[in-house]
């Protein structure tokens, strides 16, 4: 018999059912009612929803719900896999227990390193996952070409070739709104090959309003999870965008949402909830889309609403049709939780397979053991030294007026003109505590590029910092007052293939190695944090500002977020597009 | 320059817009808000949305839309065009006027006729209307294989060549909902022709409930538009089934549904509109997609939720991505109104051409004249005579028992067995005044079965009366107490090419031709109309008791809706799904 005959028989109790799920609150994303059911499940689809007791029913098993409510597996609509510093079977393990059931992943950090190879290792460590992994072709490939360097260039041809593949179903966050509005050729043809095969075509468009908005939205992109403000959000919602309600390990929308929500009186269609980023330890501490739902509740939202934001509303905006809903012929992805007002995960099962129980996983996850996750991803051209870790100045000695990039305790980047001693012909920085000096090398075995700059707000005081997770080329990025240390720092990161390590009077102080595209640990969570809780103390007793000093050294970069970042290839301004000149 | 470039281009006021409509409060169907707008438009597409006078723009030409409401061109999610009795231009001119832009049409009663060269004339015939129409491919031809004689069977081959061509988007109505609960493979092959091309499956499943319910879900169709009650009706948009709520021109859910509404609080996402089958006299006197929403709104249900229903929501139903809203990007299709409340539509544009106004059409609207419009698809294998119209006894004289099919005066069915005088061995109606004969003549060239029958409830008492239109094989039906009436009825028909006629006394009083199939008239609805009246008036004088009496007679057939019809086989049971042998 096939499976659709073996699942009509099943739903009519002519099959014996895997499982019974009874004693639970359905909350009806449909209907927004919440009232008691028992969930049939049979070939990991839900076969039955029926009032309990009504149906006597064989069943190979049972699970006692203990009256919890029932609502569908969530839907992280736009995630960065590569944010968690895990593979994806860590990440699957991580977000699992807190109720994602799926994710539509944009693997931008990765594709920016390995290209395509990288998109397919995606695809490929997550194919037997008991996560639900889609991926976006990542249409940012670099995100602004012409002002970094990355280790792949992504045209028309990769995208369409990624489009064609399975699992991938759509384009993901056109960065590049600038070249949207602009109709550069280059996002016109990536578009096309997007819009021509009538896929989904996401968005990034911070502080973009008007009929500047109009445009982009008419040249392709239809969703945008960069608003903060209640009237942008407003615009957006009304023009039909889709809003990925976001709380990232960087920033949160939903408490602005939250009264936008208030404002209309219901949460409209075109509301779906997203991560983003969200960095290991706020995934250990904070949680996943749960915070996201607890967040927007404890805002004020109701909570049966924005479960439907969390599951109907992204499966609908992804035509994941057989997803976001607990109703006969969709996927057996069921959360079980205690309380709506104040939302955890209490059981979690996928595809009828009960995945994780109070937190923790209960199933088999399989490490995918792929060779490239054994490949060093840092490709310098050379051995870096001391001496690559000074700037030359325009004079012999005195004062030269110089670019300083200031990071604002908020993480926001401005550029600041400063005047810098000068001493032998370099900057030195004795008379300046508060500045260090940043380097940024290409890493990725092209021309080798690099740039040095001086940068403010940091906090650092002594050694050296390097990272090699740098949005969005993600290349070796040095920030320190001392050139032993940061040319030791550096060379132990291109041994390690990547990661952070902190450096301080010619000693590595702590280390975390990111084997994985120099972007990811084959680690767990569990055993993951700690070791970057010690990077990040250390950092911290060097001196760095941040809660998190990580999050300070890994935003360095970032050429698409306004106002200022740093690249290979100089100071970007992001609003310009253009390198900044040195001071006359 | 592409197109999509001039779209942006427009969208930032670097080309002309070729329309401004000014001065209108926008109903938004996302946030739920209305407030008053520009619409700017280009290229048939909406391209800017902003409030008034905040963009100059340059523009072709603008309309005053004098304070009205602008609401999305309203989607009829399911209706056979045929049942208008007017071809597909006929239609267009009927439904553009009332605010329909876009219909998803089962062109069902052609496909019983003609087959695959019946749906291609239905899209050959819409390819150059300024309607939308979209079309599914008719899933039941004929409605009941084994029971009724059609002009064409549709298997999974032919379901998946119509699939295949452009504008077919999706499986309609799967009305076999036994086949598909039971798994009869016919069911399973054209469902699995639709569900592996991954496009919507609509279905047809009145009173079917519980797990049954549940696995006709299962087994693909996941939609309904015959449920009449609120327990029905709740159970199908809890179980995720989207609800096409109606009002044909037989029936209506839209008061029932709003008892619904008012239940759950909101109009659900899962609730669209149609109008399934409506004639010409009710298009002319009552509407179409507007008299469903004023239905709605009549009823109860807030305006502006039920016009998300009708438009959005029917929209991301049928996966119409560039339709169901006024935002950027968006076909212009827009429709104005003086008022939500009693919801008439004054101007509508489709594509961003000004179509009609004050409920007539204001543009030029092309008759398709295609040859098969002149076919008479009237194909008799003899000539037929008094002997054929002429029940046959069991016994010579006296009184026999004899199914009776028994029509209410709400047009439901049932059966009854009754004491029928016997002359001759003839059946005699003389002691009999409520009981006419029925006769069925298969008419499209096949096998050349009949079957008759005893009706009661119809009212007749003089003549005969005759049509082509008779769901779902539309075969030729005549009906009369007087043999030589009902012989000259048929063969004027056949003549005719199809439609319906009305004979008294060896003359025919009234007749009204439908050379399109048997089934639809080139005439436009001002013109049809008045004729439709003369035959039903000419019927209601020959005694027929409806108000309408050609829906009696259409209707006698119709082996798919409880409890009994007739077909060209003999009576039918339907919910045995077999021919009802005569009382012993």
């Amino acid at each position: 018999m096939n499976q659709r005959t073996l699942l009509v028989n099943a739903a009519r109790g002519l099959e014996p059912l895997d499982l019974l799920i009874k004693n639970v609150r359905l909350v009806n994303v449909y209907t927004l009612e919440v009232y008691p059911v028992e969930i049939g499940i049979y070939g990991g689809r839900i076969v039955s929803v029926e009032p309990p007791g009504k149906v006597e029913r064989q069943t190979a098993a049972q699970f006692d719900g203990q009256g919890r409510y029932a609502i569908p597996g969530m839907i992280d609509t736009h995630v960065h896999i590569e944010s968690s510093m895990m593979s994806p079977a860590g990440f699957a393990a991580a977000v699992l227990p807190r109720g994602t059931t799926t994710v539509v992943t944009d693997p931008h950090e990765i594709g920016n390193v390995l290209g395509l190879r990288g998109i397919r290792y995606m695809l490929d460590a997550t194919s037997k996952l008991p996560l639900r992994v889609f991926v976006q072709a990542p249409s940012s490939v670099p995100a602004v070409p012409t002002l970094e360097t990355a280790g792949a260039e992504f045209g028309a041809e990769e995208i369409g070739e990624m489009l064609d593949w399975e699992r991938v179903i759509g384009l993901a966050e056109v960065m590049d709104y600038v070249g949207v509005i602009n109709q550069s050729e280059r996002m016109q043809t990536i578009i096309e090959a997007a819009a021509g095969r009538g896929m989904v075509i996401s968005g990034h468009c911070p502080e973009v309003t008007g009929t500047d908005l109009s445009a982009y939205i008419v040249g392709g992109p239809l969703s945008d999870h960069e608003s903060r403000t209640k009237p942008e959000l407003i615009e957006k919602l009304r023009k039909g965008m889709t809003i990925e309600g976001v709380v990232s390990s960087f920033n949160e929308s939903m408490t602005t949402l939250a009264e936008v929500v208030k404002e209309f009186g219901h949460v409209p269609p075109n509301l779906v909830l997203c991560t983003d980023d969200i960095y290991p330890n706020d995934l250990l501490r904070k949680g996943h889309l749960d915070e996201v739902l607890r967040t927007g509740i404890r805002s004020g939202i109701a909570p049966v609403e924005l479960v439907r934001a969390a599951t109907l509303n992204g499966a609908v905006r992804h035509r994941l049709y057989d997803l976001g809903a607990i109703a006969p012929g969709k996927m057996a992805d069921i959360v079980l939780a205690d309380d709506l007002d104040d939302f955890y995960a209490a059981e979690v099962f996928v595809n009828g397979v009960h995945v994780a129980t109070q937190g923790n996983m209960c199933c088999e996850l399989e490490d995918s053991r792929l060779p490239i996750e054994a490949e060093n991803t840092v490709h310098l051209l050379r051995t870096l030294t001391e001496a690559d870790f000074r700037l030359k100045a325009q004079i012999a000695d005195g004062y030269q007026r110089q670019n300083v990039l200031v990071i604002t305790p908020s993480l926001r980047r401005k550029l600041e003109v400063r005047d810098m001693l000068v001493v032998d012909g370099w900057i030195d920085l004795s008379e300046s505590p508060d500045i260090c000096l940043a380097a940024i090398f290409e890493r990725h075995g092209k021309l080798g590029n690099h740039a040095l700059a001086l940068v403010s707000g940091l906090g650092l005081q002594e050694g050296a910092a390097a990272t090699t997770v740098a949005h969005d080329s993600h290349n070796l990025v040095i920030v320190g007052r001392n050139p032993v240390d940061m040319a030791l720092a550096a060379s132990r990161l291109a041994e390690l293939g990547g990661g952070f390590c902190s450096v301080v009077e010619g000693r590595v102080k702590a280390e975390l190695s990111l084997p994985i595209a120099g972007l990811m640990s084959p680690l767990r969570m569990e055993e993951f944090v700690p070791k970057l809780d010690q990077v990040n103390s250390a950092l911290r007793s060097q001196g760095f500002n941040f809660e998190q000093p990580l999050k300070g050294l890994i935003s360095l970069a970032l050429p698409v977020i306004p106002a200022f970042g740093m690249t290979d290839l100089g100071l970007v301004d992001v609003a310009l597009q253009r390198i900044v000149p040195e001071p006359a």
